[in-house]
């Protein structure tokens, strides 16, 4: 059975397949047509952590696509307190269709993956994002982009999101420039595999501490909050650390004049983005937040295709 | 694009057209028929303070109305914390088709509705309970009342209740005495709205600190409770000032001889009301607790209706 | 109205209805066949403390029979707490179908279904645990069993589950023999209730402190749980006392050859039963799991049958 737990488990084609299917779903929904694709089906949205666009996008995603999301938060079950995480696993994947979660430990997915009877989401995990990232393509596609002509700087953090577009950019074969602070580089693990990756994919991957030589002629400029956690004094830390990489007008001079900037949200406002870049490019930044519905329910059908074709 | 944050915002004709509609859907249901007024619309409804009978109506007649309901809790979003309200407006609006909000901050309902491209409805917040005033206007024409021979006492504590009330007297034209405390009174701004409003309309509206003069030949009296929050000191004080204002047998008895009396719940007995008048009473108090549910499907076929006509 | 409080308010041909009637859904479910039997209709589900089994079951179940369900939970509102039962029952059962509630005090069961207009659906008291029953049962009858065969030996601690199935197996007419430790037996009333039971079907009940001996040529074992709560001394304390009494292979010995082994989860692993002989039995134990939302299903239309049949 498939799961979504990383790009890095799926083929171009399959991306680009996905990507398709969620075109399709949206434009028949903004015609108010909405097929029952997962009709009488349930998914199970596990929550570790709360999260308002990932729950918001599912939940509203099953109900137009003909199904119900049930929302299960931090408060409402407990999530390897009491109870193995293989039992959790057996029990809702014999009652619901499909799970979605949103874990602290990406290992925790695989165990849910390796004993559900069901399809597992990657709702957010701390390695990987990869629904964010099906946004985000199909937002670079609907604003004209051909995804192997793809210049991506990611400037900031290293976290969930900079994996993530390692990922999808090994596996479609973009350039992807990425610069992080000293002491916040990629994790080498997860470097490697996108390296291994673009060796097949022809994918153009760097590194750096540079920030301006990553933007470089970027058409496609991104970055992702680093102050969301923390008390005071590591925020101050941070904020020494990451003098530099505020994407801010200065920075985006020197990408591509036409160049778009993606922000998965929330955002920190003179943080890792100034305010002034951030509302000149709101709205691409509100279509990639809106498309996460619309990339999922894609996601979504997609997998319970596969499900039925290849399990049943 | 119309929302429904105050009654002050709608005219006579319009609220009227609004209860009018409630209560053909109320005739429909009864007869178990359940026409998709809002098939495949959402209501995303935020609360920033939790309640059970605003939830529980709005959810149930989202999903008697065709639609679907998301319960977004205090303690699974961040309203305006971490987030701006700007963008929590604009991203649940790019995804759900009304917006429903219980606030602490009757202005953070306006910056919603500023920047949300669908409906917002007023669950609640510090200033005004729009909602439940539907729910009592309901109530009143359903009990054989005509709007505009109302005579209505209003008891108790200056809040959105009875701000509320003198909203819908002052637009519909009927006579409000409100009676609190001294120390307690109505706050000069609501009360001068209001009395504009009642040039127009010829409503009389007074207010005083004598309960008994108030509720005087009132046909409807009311009250809130006024013990739901503070510490035990801040009880006893509150406890102290309220004296004589507890709507008991003997005030009841200077109404008119057939007066109902009406409260929107929960209710502290022997508080704001007295057991013997509350349970007296309580047929039309769980009817009006009940209509929650039939005046809110109104309103959200209302507002849905003008959405359709006046953006697309 | 008929509510579902406790198996000793159904008589044996009722209990064996709703279960037919359950295995009847469950069989159109795996053909993909969902008929609406509760189109339209609310099931609010409010929970004093979280579930996640009870729960998941509970919403599906409703959602494949054409219906909806509303989760409360007990940090959603305030049972009991500002608000009197009395007044919530009222309310909640204005606006929807039927009401399940878990709570810790069966007494408040009792009051929610005294003042509600529509069935009242125990999902986990004090002293009962009927659902889960429910899904014990048509486990056994799914593994070939004739009820009235049943040798069932319930090892463990006194709680709502020995109580269940005392109610159960007085009812019915099998054979349950409970060991409990010493100073953990159970109830008396409760006790009497099932003995009443039984010399009218005529089930040979017995209570002792002796697993082995309660074990012996059963057809069926099972257990709860009986660390879930407390602290780490009691813990220990426990520990101590239900020596003897973790369902191990040496017990299991002692039973039919084909015995089976129930849970009803979460399990705590070499405490009340052994790894052993929970992952050997695994199989029916997650089958049993399952089965809280077919037996639950045929109970919600089972009750609503009742409910239109009688009351309109």
């Amino acid at each position: 059975m498939r799961h979504f737990l990383t790009l890095n488990d799926f083929s171009k084609d399959e991306i680009i397949e996905i990507l398709n299917l969620s075109k399709k779903i949206k434009n028949e929904a903004e015609n108010k047509i909405f097929k029952p694709y997962l009709e009488k089906q349930t998914l199970a949205m596990i929550f570790e952590k709360n999260s308002t666009r990932t729950r918001v996008s599912f939940e509203v995603g099953m109900y137009q696509l003909g199904g119900h999301a049930l929302f299960l938060s931090k408060n409402d079950m407990q999530l390897n307190r009491g109870e193995l995480l293989k039992d959790t696993a057996l029990v809702i994947s014999s009652m619901c269709d499909i799970i979605m979660a949103r874990v602290y430990r990406h290992k925790d997915l695989k165990i849910l993956a390796k004993y559900s009877k069901v399809p597992v989401i990657n709702g957010l995990s701390d390695l990987f994002h990869p629904a964010q990232l099906m946004a985000d393509l199909l937002t670079l596609m609907e604003l004209g982009f051909n995804l192997e002509d793809l210049k991506v700087a990611y400037i900031g953090d290293a976290n969930n999101m900079s994996n993530s577009w390692l990922m999808a950019a090994s596996k479609l074969g973009f350039e992807l420039k990425i610069a992080t602070p000293k002491n916040y580089e990629i994790d080498s693990e997860i470097l490697k595999i996108a390296l291994d990756n673009a060796k097949q994919s022809g994918a153009k991957i760097s590194v750096s501490n540079n920030p301006k030589k990553a933007i470089e002629l970027a058409n496609v400029a991104t970055t992702d909050t680093w102050m969301s956690m923390g008390n005071k004094e590591q925020k101050e830390e941070k904020i020494k650390h990451f003098k530099g990489f505020c994407v801010d007008n200065e920075l985006m001079k020197l990408a591509d004049r036409e160049a778009k900037f993606l922000h998965c949200l929330p955002v920190y406002r003179d943080y890792e983005v100034s305010k002034e870049v951030f509302e000149k490019h709101s709205k691409e930044i509100f279509l990639e937040a809106e498309n996460r519905l619309h990339a999922q329910k894609g996601l979504l059908v997609w997998l319970n295709e596969k499900r039925k074709n290849n399990v049943r």
